[in-house]
């Protein structure tokens, strides 16, 4: 099986980082290819990146010509799942909404401890839209951007400090809101004593699971294939 | 990896079918062994075989003394899985939950197709609950008792009948509503033109995915050990 | 009018101290029978507990030969009212709607004060699913086990502190949150200065004004008498 | 116990029938007073009509001087119960609340059945916010005003079949919509086979059982007691 | 354009200035004429002083015989608005509604301070019949009585003080939650670095939109012409 | 007052007929300017063409560089709108939400008329967000695409029929769902009796409101200034 797992920035070194916590996830049989955007923001934090960052993956896939089987897109929060889903043929998972699915099957409450805290809307957003809002009871912030998650130790110790908060109103669970961040649960949960989910080896695994199934995007209403029209991404193209 | 699947009632051949389906959607690695309760209803239909059900379940899945991995809960709609949570130490997934969390991905608004009209409440509540209910926009009955679910032609006819109305309601994925369907997933497919999600084969998938992530029901809150004490399993234990 | 109690557990002291509470409240012509299950937990706490408890209440009433009016369902936040439903031809009433109920009535938004924090999110299923949980604010566990309430002195203080907690959530009246607390609405009602409602009491009047209104449960839909099959109650019936 | 009923328009005829449905309802110690509005609308149909009656009837409450214990407010939908739990120092129950209230206990879920489709959504408001309305599946108006509801049969006829439409949505319960249906339950019940929760008698019942307990309205947050100031009632006062 | 503003108390200095501020806000073709109840209570504090206001004022327009193009209520969380909407042809705005509707588009969520804690729920009640309660987080009291917000000084630091409480539950914007907060909202968007919607100006600007768009209100259904009957307004008329 | 107008896709008509629309509804001293896009999509028809239109006309907005007091942005469904307002210094107002604000106030609850059917999903998804689709009872689609709305007297009749299926869904007040309607709000709100709300107008009126108080987005939280950092804008640029 190949899935295709697309960051939403182009920095190159965090879809390698992506990639890497993908593969650890992936089952024997699985091959995974990052898609690092050829236009976009470095990084996603906020609406303005997110849209951006929407049309660059979406252009990524369509001008992408290998063929696999799957899509996973690491950008935690940010848009464009929808429009994925329209465009290929295969099953498109997001890893804000595949954290959140294995989240909901963990504990009765879960929590998100993401980036900046004014990312924290869009995450709320995203899991509503998804269908898996309603047994989150928190969306935390730590205060450190995408690009300054580095810094292992500190980013651990921030983590803790906004999981706290989170479990202070009700998370059982808790869920790594940044692609970033991949490889931190297995520390942190062992601090806070409470599983904690990657959305990117989550999407990875609910990825294999829906094709291992057969199963794809509906065509019906909302998915539809897009309308064949006159298209243009970005002035140069 | 090792999963035992639970059938919600005594019915010894519908257990096998659900192991059968359950197989069929496993991973190489995976063997799958079906318990079926010593007691309970021989159909679950409706709340009061719902909570014998969940009662015999437990007791199955807490006298049940080989190893395993992952419980799945092949009840749709059936009560029970908070407490299996807290009964065992490794992943639970119960089928409608599961069906539910696929479903999400794959299409804006699902509904599930299912037996007797009076099980369709116990469904909405078993999706609420499990914090996947937002994104369903019907559970319409077929009018056919579980047992009665063995005329394939009949209940196929029956599952697309109901299955238009879901689809009027908005549904643009179906989710089968009984662990007896299972296995009618590719033929209503083909013939309603929407993905059709098993339940069996969606928990199996996902049981999966937790173990093979490394994750398991957090003890914090809602689903902590049960506390020890006396507690007398029906009036021959 | 003959109102039949059923404890939740297998504590017959506990029964006993149910009735007193349950007679205290009743009207001149009523009278009270509590009935203890065979089998199930000593005491619910948690869903392992709830589903167990569930089934044996469910048997006890299926078993219990004597005519009644109305039966009261004394297991603050457990399962089996729906089963119920459908068993009996009386109206069934749960300490934890009809708590709610009132409540409701007495202030803009209540919250209920209960024993241990792993019971809480039962409690909040419980009234959603009756359609009560819009003006709750808060569900706040006590710490305290339901077998450990006997110590009044203690038992008050805890709620008293708990009950703080849920007046700062915006709670204007409280719910006691477990049968074994009842009697003590008097005194915690005054030190808060708040209404306080006693499941247990509140279930009675309610139970009494079903009955004497001439009204029982619907038998279309949700709460249809139980389909005629083979079930079996726990592997010595 | 001495009931005090409100009416909420000035057709002294409507208040008899009312009393005579309250008194159908109240305990053997029960007394019960109907009071009429000296000013207002003779029938309240739609929001101008409604803010008018609840000014109305709280003058009538706050110049009535003879001693009770409870107030029923018997306008169905109608505004001012939080106002009369300001104003007087014990119980007061609207007969929307309760009759929803009752229905929740009865089946999964409720109808009501009212007058003028322009009222439909004054009740829906006023379920919502006495934290009643989860369980409501459909307000449906017959059509008929409220001082048209005097000839039995054509109400009778033009209540089933908007009942029928309730239960299409799923009611397993329907409750009377109008005051001046009192008394309407037990012929209309019949014929659609569901149970029909009276509003009058459901308040009565109700009034009944927090006098019983001895709970009152609370003084905490939004009921508190009415502050002492400058107010006039109407021009001519 | 004629816009009348409704006080909802009979203080005359505070109708002039609602008026100033409505004045202020106004486009240059607009004008504005405050009218005064004369009746109802010195200043709506809770929902007594709400219904009695809300007839009063309901009775000010049914008697006001100049020409108007609008109605802009001035009565923060007051009732009355959907029986204007009945009353009169032209539209009416709600202070309420109207700061809502503007700080919506301000910013992800907004909070609202107000005078005394007794009124926050009743504002919460109409944002949510309004349909704009959804983005609310937050409705915090300052303790000051509608009549004791002339001390600029002490409203401003009152204001302040529980805008900081709004703004830690997320309000990204505020709302003055009473007509005699008008004016504020300069000093106090200042010191708080957040902008702060005054419901007079708003209600105004959305009036003058309405009317040039040559919206009203719709008569169907809801809102439809006060049915022809006898209504008595107050015992003196 | 400047206001500058964004058209969604990258139809030079479309802008114009828009600009026509935002004219007509402008104040006295507002000039509007209207901006198409460079790159995007012909017409914004589903997800793929929102999340392409959202980058592209914050693309138009970043590099448009002459004065404005506020933007409009036409495109009704579409996404984007959180982008522009970290973006811009002005206020922001989306024609979607702008006609549910209005809509909100002319009844009780509103339906919006779109194009193709596979829109009205975004389009539900982006009141909710905007914080105003509780009152919205129906999105319903006419089946024409944004370019086939030319023909109006087959727009006119497909409006009305669609129209038809939202009132009996309770809307007592119609929305334009298509930027590419306006014009339409007289002839169909004739026909139906309703007011029909064009979304282009609101936005005008909303942005005038907001322009004229003083009032614009709020930098805490959500809407704080984009962060400097590399962002690319499709390929070429």
């Amino acid at each position: 099986m190949r899935i295709v797992v697309t960051n939403c920035n182009t920095t190159q070194e965090m879809t390698e980082e992506i990639v890497r916590g993908a593969r650890a996830a992936a089952g024997p049989g699985t091959t995974v290819t990052g898609l690092t955007p050829a236009w976009g923001p470095e990084s996603a934090e906020g609406w303005l990146d997110s849209y951006l960052s929407a049309a660059a993956v979406l252009d990524t896939l369509r001008t992408y010509e290998e063929p696999y089987d799957a899509v996973v897109m690491a950008g935690f929060g940010e848009h464009g799942r929808e429009g994925a889903r329209e465009l290929v043929e295969v099953p498109v998972v997001d890893i804000t909404e595949a954290a959140a699915h294995l989240a909901c099957m963990l504990g009765r409450r879960y929590g998100v401890v993401t980036t900046l805290d004014r990312t924290c809307g869009q995450i709320e957003d995203s899991l509503d839209t998804a269908g898996v809002g309603r047994n989150c009871v928190a969306v935390v912030g730590t205060g450190l951007g995408v690009l300054e998650l580095g810094d292992s130790a500190r980013t651990e110790e921030a983590f803790v400090r906004a999981a706290e908060r989170a479990r202070d109103a009700g998370a059982e669970v808790l869920v790594l809101g940044c692609a970033g961040m991949t490889g931190l649960q297995r520390a942190v949960g062992e601090k806070l004593g409470l599983p904690v989910v990657d959305g990117v080896g989550a999407a990875v695994k609910l990825a294999e699971s829906l094709v291992s199934l057969g199963l794809t995007t509906s065509r019906a209403g909302s998915y539809a294939k897009p309308l064949p029209k006159r298209r243009e991404w970005g002035e140069g193209s």
